[in-house]
């Protein structure tokens, strides 16, 4: 399929199952692969995709079956009588399970899944109402409370979800059947507000970015035109949403320039902003998006790519709040920070977007987790005693689905194509096939054992030999990379941090091998992030790691110091956590016992008397699959 | 007046304005002065108890009318028509500035401020019901809601500040006018709750501290019992009260160890429990209070004597949960540590009890109040780049008052008797007469610029020569006091962390001088408080001290690092901050540019270039007086 970015030629457009369609977006750089040419084939995340399709998926769909998400559905379509069960949101959870759930199909059939598919979207179109609205919880005696608590009750926000996963199960699948249903339902909102109609806006941001996918899937400007609305009119005075931080309501969206309130809310609207931007090229909405990001990564981003500090408001604290132990970073707002950079990515074709994508994506989302596939954690703090484990659900269970749908849509993640040719933003062995205009359907064969290994090896495969780039990005960190092409050096810059472009006549069976270093990186974070003193992060390649108290005995992972100038020692452990590289080193704990009983004592300039123990680090995401023990990211260093 | 121990003689007693009245509290061994007996003309406290009178209560009486808590005591005698206005235990801050009155009027009197209180009683008993019952929210239309809702809506939180107020007032003046409608409030009360009757337990404890005291005042044993039975009502299957930790709920009190929940709940349920020990001595309860008493001081406080951690919930964190930022330690908490401090110091005599008194004192709570006395800190955080200020009032306004009731009663903290004699807890210049049993009236003349200056003298005047011992506190941070008796040194050890007893045939005209080594004191925390690594905490004598941006011009206070081997100028300031003393040295400031837009970045083992600057560090409770900018207690050491 030949593409275009002339505008023009933006109507009805060939059904690809892509996660978020720039394919004709006049504003962006890049376009997303269909997630059904993309083979992955690797270690790291398809067996997670395989664990997510099998295990994951049936054991939500168990859970909102269990806890009346579905029956909820079923009450409010006449078949079933009683009360609304759990939370005033929880359709949003059946929609998100179903978006992973699509996602899933378009990479692989599975005939099980696809009959709960079915089934889930006829009990949600059986729900709808005749004016098309959809909302279980609004309906009965609550019908008149129908959009009259927008900063509170969450209805756009489940709107969006369904939208979101309407346009996921037509991309995936060309079944028109929750597409409809979303668009009654869109067409509704669309009546309700509006210009000369009623003014709101969500108090949790998620619609926007649906409808603008919405638009793109049907050509309806309208709807998009409807996003642009919910994003202007945050900020108003008097207030037509919750008319705070919290909510990202307290001033115009064009004025905001610090990330602020509910981080996950905050992230999506972002995001939701950026897709709008990619419509309408409008600048104040990138200068808002741009400074918003820059905050973001400048003031208020953990180092594992999580966001949101505090736990009081879910929210962003102040620059430079970044507390380890009571870390709030809800995998929810690790999963929109990979969903904003992505659109960012999307636009402007610049790796330190698709570097946040990677950090909060096997960090801060991953860490969600558990690796089997049925616990997550809704917190994900960078220190713990132990106490923090995942659990099989929750009674606001945004995260399990959210994450399951994100692995669903993966390999959707890992090329894009642009008018130059192709690229590849994350590595993972695997086979993808991007038809690029004037040259045709190329296939790229990625072999490597990322993030363990940082050689990665690609084979590109063109229709017959032809001019194109092949952008390949290199990591921030990837201090000394270097890119052969059959063997040879190539001759420009490969400058961390940017994607090198390698312009050339690719023919058949052409081999290019990018080295990415993989030392142990120490990091420090900004003498601000006051609780970060002298102490230092472990990293390698995109992972944070941490030290925890089962590779630890008869020592507090808490009581560790690490010398400055340690040795490490890196070693795969392929039984180990389902197969991870740990990082090794001859550390000290401290002996001590003079704080028996003491929580404050005179500052002693002498060190206690370091004791050598053994160091043992694992990645991040890794943690607290094991017995519960003390867990620390940021280790102190032994200064004196 | 002879004092006696003996139960049986526990009836009516004489009258006096002392704070916890254990005068006849069989397991008590401390006894409290009389306010009028005490005379404060030291530069420290007496300065503020005068500002307290002239500036804060009157303004904190304009609040409590401008803001309608005055009119809905009006509103619910029937003399004002209209809504309830703010929120729905306003209540309690009209009780706890009357309590704050009360306490002013015992030390001196003021023909203005004897108006207001007579006025604002008047309008209380005119509120109360025929019934006793006595809570303006809860009045015409909301009459049936009534002892509905004991876990969130505060009656009895209102009720016991009602009867505190009424107990100080009566002590104080002597007049029955509010005692007698606290009575009848109480007698309601014991109408309604009990063993038989009503369950439950208040969401947030008060009121069982007041009703002891109630207790004490009329020697009306229902009401000790009534406390008695709150007390027991927490923990129960199913819940009375609120069946969290969040209010104490979750385990019966005898079982509780932990501090946890709310902090101000916490730690008034604590002081609560302490007063019926001092009247029933009952093993249990003793064990409960004093276990959490350890682990409040070994995992959960605040080097500042603040408490509460959290600001999700106003909680405690868990052990060693102590961040500096966003330390919510309510000036409350560090209140009513003060007051469970003073319970504990009672019934043991025990010096640890003083300590940890003194240091809230002087560092938690006395931050929570401007040097004007006119504006407020909710919560005392030890780390700020600025933003946190000192407000007028607040919609929840209960700290302001509390301070003011504190500081009206403080002459009533410093001294106490026992069977053996007089007892000096806290240092300030004044005079205080104390009626020994068999001796008859004791002067003590107290000489100090304490807490600047360690020298205290203190004069002794017996009616005549008598046999009786002297008890001074000695600091535990006071390593290598000394005492002398007329010049000799005394020949038993002077421990720190205990009072050191003379016991002596003393005359009239002895002198004791105490003489507490002031060095500058650099502190570590445990370990395990992360936040804290390589950090000191500086004090002298009883005081916190801090950087603040007003005494460092072009530096930032969080750029600061402190030399492990600093050389101290120890240097009085009388103009600066009300009259301090500041702490100088020379520091380092990091001259690192590296940072510019990056929160991350490789760990580098050579320091940045250390430029050497001047360090002026000055007392915590006087941050945030003057310009506003960032302000530390946990200074960085120069480790590397």
């Amino acid at each position: 399929m030949a593409l275009s970015t002339d505008p023009s030629t933006r109507t009805e457009t060939a059904r690809a199952a892509v996660v978020v369609d720039t394919r004709h977006s006049p504003f962006t750089r890049l376009r997303p692969l269909d997630l059904s040419a993309v083979q992955l084939a690797d270690t790291f995340w398809e067996p997670r995709r395989q664990i997510n399709r099998t295990r994951t998926l049936p054991s939500q769909y168990q859970q909102c079956a269990d806890t009346g998400r579905l029956d909820n559905f079923r009450r409010a379509a006449g078949l079933l009588h009683g009360d609304f069960q759990g939370r005033f949101f929880n359709d949003s959870d059946v929609y998100k399970w179903l978006e992973a759930a699509a996602w899933t199909l378009a990479t692989g059939p599975d005939a099980r899944l696809q009959v709960l598919v079915d089934e889930t979207i006829a009990l949600i179109a059986a729900a709808q109402g005749t004016d098309g609205y959809l909302n279980t919880y609004f309906t009965f005696e609550r019908v008149p409370e129908r959009w009259t608590n927008l900063a509170v009750m969450h209805e756009l926000y489940c709107a969006g979800h369904l939208i979101q996963a309407a346009v996921a199960h037509h991309r995936a699948t060309g079944s028109r059947a929750l597409l409809d249903v979303a668009i009654r339902f869109t067409e509704h909102i669309d009546d309700v507000f509006g210009a000369g109609k009623r003014a709101g806006a969500p108090g949790h941001p998620e619609i926007e970015m649906a409808l603008v996918e919405l638009a793109r899937d049907t050509g309806e400007q309208r709807y998009r035109r409807l996003a642009h609305f919910f994003v202007e009119q945050r900020g108003q005075q008097p207030a037509v949403s919750c008319g705070r931080e919290y909510c990202q309501d307290h001033a115009p969206f064009r004025d905001q320039r610090e990330v602020v309130g509910h981080a996950v809310r905050a992230l999506y609207l972002y995001a939701g902003a950026t897709d709008l931007y990619a419509e309408t090229g409008e600048g104040t909405l990138w200068d808002a998006v741009t400074a918003l990001w820059q905050n973001l990564q400048e003031r208020k981003v953990y180092i594992t790519g999580g966001a949101g500090a505090r736990y009081e408001g879910e929210a962003f604290g102040d620059a430079y709040e970044l507390p380890n132990r009571r870390a709030y970073t809800e995998t929810c707002a690790a999963i929109a920070h990979v969903m904003w950079a992505w659109r960012m990515l999307l636009v402007t074709g610049e790796a330190r977007f698709a570097d946040a994508l990677e950090t909060a994506l096997y960090n801060g989302v991953l860490s969600g987790l558990s690796l089997d596939g049925e616990t997550y954690f809704y917190q994900n703090p960078l220190a713990d005693r132990g106490g923090h484990r995942r659990q099989p659900w929750f009674g606001t269970a945004c995260c399990p689905p959210n994450i399951a749908r994100l692995l669903a849509a993966l390999p959707g993640y890992i090329y894009t194509t642009s008018d130059e040719g192709l690229w590849v933003h994350l590595y993972a062995t695997g086979t993808a096939t991007a038809t690029l205009a004037g040259v045709g359907a190329v296939t790229l064969r990625q072999r490597t054992d990322y993030p363990w290994d940082g050689a990665i090896t690609l084979t590109v495969e063109p229709p017959e030999a032809d001019l194109f780039s092949l952008f390949l990005r290199v990591p921030g960190w990837a201090e000394g990379a270097g890119v052969t092409v059959n063997d040879e050096v190539i001759g420009g810059p490969v400058r961390p941090g940017h994607h090198v472009e390698i312009r050339r006549r690719w023919a058949r069976g052409d081999v290019v091998r990018l080295a990415l270093p993989l030392p142990v990186r120490l990091l420090s974070s900004h003498p601000y992030v006051i609780n970060n003193h002298d102490r230092v992060a472990l990293l390698r390649g995109p992972l944070v790691y941490c030290v925890e108290a089962a590779d630890h005995p008869g020592v507090d992972p808490w009581d560790l110091v690490l010398p400055t100038e340690a040795t490490w020692r890196v070693e795969r452990e392929p039984d180990l956590l389902g197969g991870i590289t740990v990082l090794r080193t001859d550390a000290f704990t401290r002996i001590d016992n003079g704080w028996e009983g003491r929580l404050y004592r005179p500052f002693d300039t002498r060190s206690p008397a370091p004791m050598r123990v053994p160091l043992t680090a694992i990645p991040y995401y890794a943690w607290a699959n094991r017995a519960a023990g003390p867990m620390l990211v940021w280790l102190p260093l032994s200064g004196r």
